[in-house]
């Protein structure tokens, strides 16, 4: 695109769901961003969103990549639409945030990376928690040297209320669809390879995930590269909140992005201090996060600079999901390298 | 205005100033409302504001006045305009949210409040710090009798960057310019009328500041009709962010609106741990309450409601002002009376 | 006492109520210290805490002063004996801790000042928060100008369940019985003379202190010759527990004793995080200081040196506590000078 | 022994190191026990250790337990002697409490349990955690339902020093001489036997304990078989002091025993609070448990009760810890019934 004058910068949204309809709106708010087209199958839904943000609607994706002011695409259509939906707008040499996973198999994720490496555009994963401030500010520090090497990461996502085991499925199971998001924190974190990943896992309030292969409650031993372990500690749903906190343990000092409270109230009374808990769910807590993601997608569109995380990174993640599901049917680590090597 | 279909609610802002612009910013921002006209006497500013937002812009109150699709008015402008402007809008008979103080004298204020309730509209007053998600949650929690009778009331209350003395001096002064927050927070969680109050301030790292008869630090107490006591600490900056902190102590436990946090990060190494501070700024900390004072104006206007707090409250928090500046001149405590009655 | 081959300090314990047997306790559990004597008018309850102890017990004080085995003396005799039992040991030439208050009347501990002045002796008072590790960590690191010049500082004393009206009475009222440690918490962290106290008081749970001119809640604003000022809010009784916190405020930080909890055990359920709360009673919370005090006092004995608080700390805590005790019967600030002149 | 009066608990303490010299000193400042001897092969260290508490020497356990008036033994010799000294006094009928590890070799330490069953004799296992305030409150309060089911487990245990290579092999190696604690831990919190064990590790600061099959840095899952998940993250050491932890995730809430820190100082300044951090060694945050443990002892033997945890704790954990090492040599995890089954 052009320099110079600040030109606001074209989206496309591809998918008008939950997660469309968040992008949407946050593209929508912004004054360096015009939000131009919503693309969805579902035409009542997708003109629905598109009414509400003076967008244009279309059932045809290439309808949209036609559009010469479009510049980026958020993709946030179904899982197995995800492949044809990058392949097209790579080939419209357009800038693209594709919602996690990058495919519904490995193989299909990987020709999406190649296609968008062959192209050179910016192709970036949906993987919103690298952009929380607290997140952030650990891996700079991290970066900064300030705990010395990382020698091990501990990771807490405990999800508010638990998804039917159907439904839980259809999005790839508990490894796959929440374990994406942390494999590559933890990768971020480490700053090295993922080689070997272990998964202890059972059902353990719903019998349910069983008939599917899946569960409601693991834990997770990661190892890189570098030597550094990460665990990790998965629950389908808590009592008590979005439950999601990291520990990063280093030479020097150890970082902590801390459990995070819906508000900033204490009641002394009796025996106990009651403080106002943590966010009641995924949204409230990391509703920041799309924001900032999106700010940082347009900056790398304006600048035309490469963008983390990138194709490549959702592509790693997905390989120690799949090497997670693979470790928990054995009972076994799995190594990384049995289901994809980086290139 | 009239209910059925939900009419966007029309706004003018006087005032082009850093709080003029938090609300039109705030005001443009929503569905439910417009952002019809900015008023100021500088056309350079007030243009700017209006065209950023897509409004009109006028050095006349009146024409923003006449305009029939202007439903509520935000008066920020210089204090020595204040009883001007609501005076106007009370005639035009509009809703108005007054930035505090209502006005530089307080036989004006008091014309200002009697106009206001003659003519039955909406008269609100900018005590935004009401609107703070944890303060009100306290105040919430204190009506609904968790910590029983009120017993004591403390307020921290220190600013990041002091304003230099010619300027603090024109805002009035630290009792005032900062006071009246605090009077009107202490007197809404106590449930009770001010009766007294005595002032202990000094200027302790500028003595510039006395030239106007002004402090830099006070400790403040306010003693209320029901025998609670409030017990303030101001200072006009810290070294280390806007450090605003309520307790309110009663028969049956103690609730507290915390220190917030500028982040959720902790560092752990050598002999301490490290957190995020507070926030450095004002503005970073109550943001959102401007966002939270607009939507229940809007709520108000649309529901024709009584709106808290009102200039009733902004009269009372001046009158203790104006107690607590009588009673640094005279070193001992002034009653509340000596400047106001209630009515 | 010679030095070299380190002898153990004979100590005499004047007075077996609560405080005596907490000292004669502390004292007979050290390897470097013997508890000779314990010295009561009440027969029973003297011998019963000698015979615990394999100490002597006498009713007569001048019995024990004769011990030349006797090189510190603990007076914690009733109020109304202090001047009497400061005098006799200052008298015998031996080191002695008192109880607060020194006496009954400021007159009496002006000549128990004075007897120890002239006498040489080793003179402390018993302010035990003093000896509190975080309380003096703020004070170490207050004196190294970690926060700069001290500008205000804020004290929380409130006490777990509440004196009876007339014991409170017998102990002096609350400004004098709880206050005297916190205004001399406030002297040592300002670092400075205390020159005017004001006191706004009330019976707001039990009308009973009143009519022993005695109140059940106050707010009190002590000014000091630096220009610091100190607010404190007081109180009877909690439905929490033992409440005391401090906080330093100065031109380049501020410093915090914390409240501290009982356990260290967070509970995470529903909408709030339970932690355990403070500490149940004054006891639970501050017992280590009084083995701290006793350490101190040893440590000054063995190697002669001034120790600190001493009486004249006990003197200036005490004419604080008129003073307070005065404001509150004028409804004005009251000079210190009024009641008291450190000399 | 005799009820009625409450006579004093006579003790023995096999070992004079440094665990002995903790036990010693606990038993000889306490009123309802007495030490009576000291036994060890070293004359030096076992007499001087007798002496400072008026206790008699010996180097022949046999001659202690000969003495009626020992009523419980306390074994704190080295590894080596533990199987002798258990056996000795289980044949003496005599109250134990054991040192971890119960000895060095499973088959030992199982012929230690069986005789103590046999004699039927209060045989204690060193698990001095257990008796943690925090610790036994969040166990007391599992036990008691408040969080459901327990679904999980995450234990921090970082030492702050680390251990020198050779000195850690000869202690067995970081799996078992800090695992054993926190696979006892796990097992307490979990009311559920162990069933298999993974362990992940590396030398990732210290290359020289490689060359002993030890490492530095370890991530253990540890599976119940109530299906309940432990996760143990364990270091050699930190920058930043004694680092313990434990979460306890359940159906209904989550429970935490926190991290403690040595002190209660917040200091504002600039972008950070710095509060005081975590304690600085393993004896800073543990001293209580050895009090509570001797409590939890004397209670034990006085009416003749049983004690937890027991030496058959003590082998189920050395178990775990066997397997904890197979599973890190075999690259994969290992059921506890491949070294030992509870009978």
């Amino acid at each position: 695109m052009q320099r110079g004058k600040p030109e606001r910068i074209g989206f496309g949204v591809v998918g008008a769901g939950t997660i469309g309809r968040v992008h949407a709106r946050n593209i929508a708010a912004r004054r360096d961003a015009e939000l131009r087209w919503i693309v969805d199958v579902d035409v009542s839904r997708g003109r629905a969103l598109a009414d509400a943000h003076a967008a244009r609607f279309t059932q045809s994706i290439e309808e949209m990549l036609a559009d010469v002011s479009v510049h980026a695409v958020v993709i946030g259509s179904s899982t197995d639409a995800h492949e044809q939906h990058v392949l097209a707008t790579v080939g419209a040499r357009k800038a693209l945030l594709c919602e996690k996973p990058i495919a519904d198999r490995l193989d299909r994720a990987t020709r999406c990376v190649a296609a968008a490496r062959a192209a050179g555009v910016i192709a970036a994963i949906g993987f919103n928690r690298r952009f929380d401030a607290s997140h952030r500010a650990v891996f700079d520090r991290v970066r900064a040297g300030e705990i010395g090497n990382v020698e091990s990461i501990h990771i807490v996502s405990r999800s508010f209320e638990a998804t039917p085991p159907p439904l839980a499925h259809r999005a790839g199971g508990m490894l796959r669809e929440k374990g994406t998001h942390f494999y590559d924190l933890a990768f971020w974190l480490a700053g090295s390879e993922p080689v070997e990943v272990y998964t202890a896992g059972d059902c353990l309030f719903d019998k349910g995930y069983a008939q599917y292969g899946d569960v409601d409650t693991a834990a997770i031993t990661l190892r890189f590269a570098s030597g550094a372990l990460a665990t990790m500690s998965f629950s389908r749903r808590t009592s008590y909140g979005y439950d999601e906190m990291i520990e990063v343990f280093g030479a020097r000092g150890m970082l902590q992005s801390e459990r995070q409270r819906r508000g900033a109230v204490s009641f002394y009374s009796g025996e106990t201090i009651a403080r106002d808990g943590i966010h009641p769910s995924w949204y409230d807590r990391f509703a920041p996060t799309y924001v900032a993601e999106i700010d940082a997608l347009i900056a790398a569109v304006r600048t035309a600079s490469p963008f983390e995380p990138s194709l490549v990174d959702g592509m790693r993640a997905q390989a120690v999901a799949e090497a997670a599901v693979a470790s928990l049917a054995a009972g076994k680590p799995i190594p990384i390298a049995a289901v994809w090597q980086p290139t």
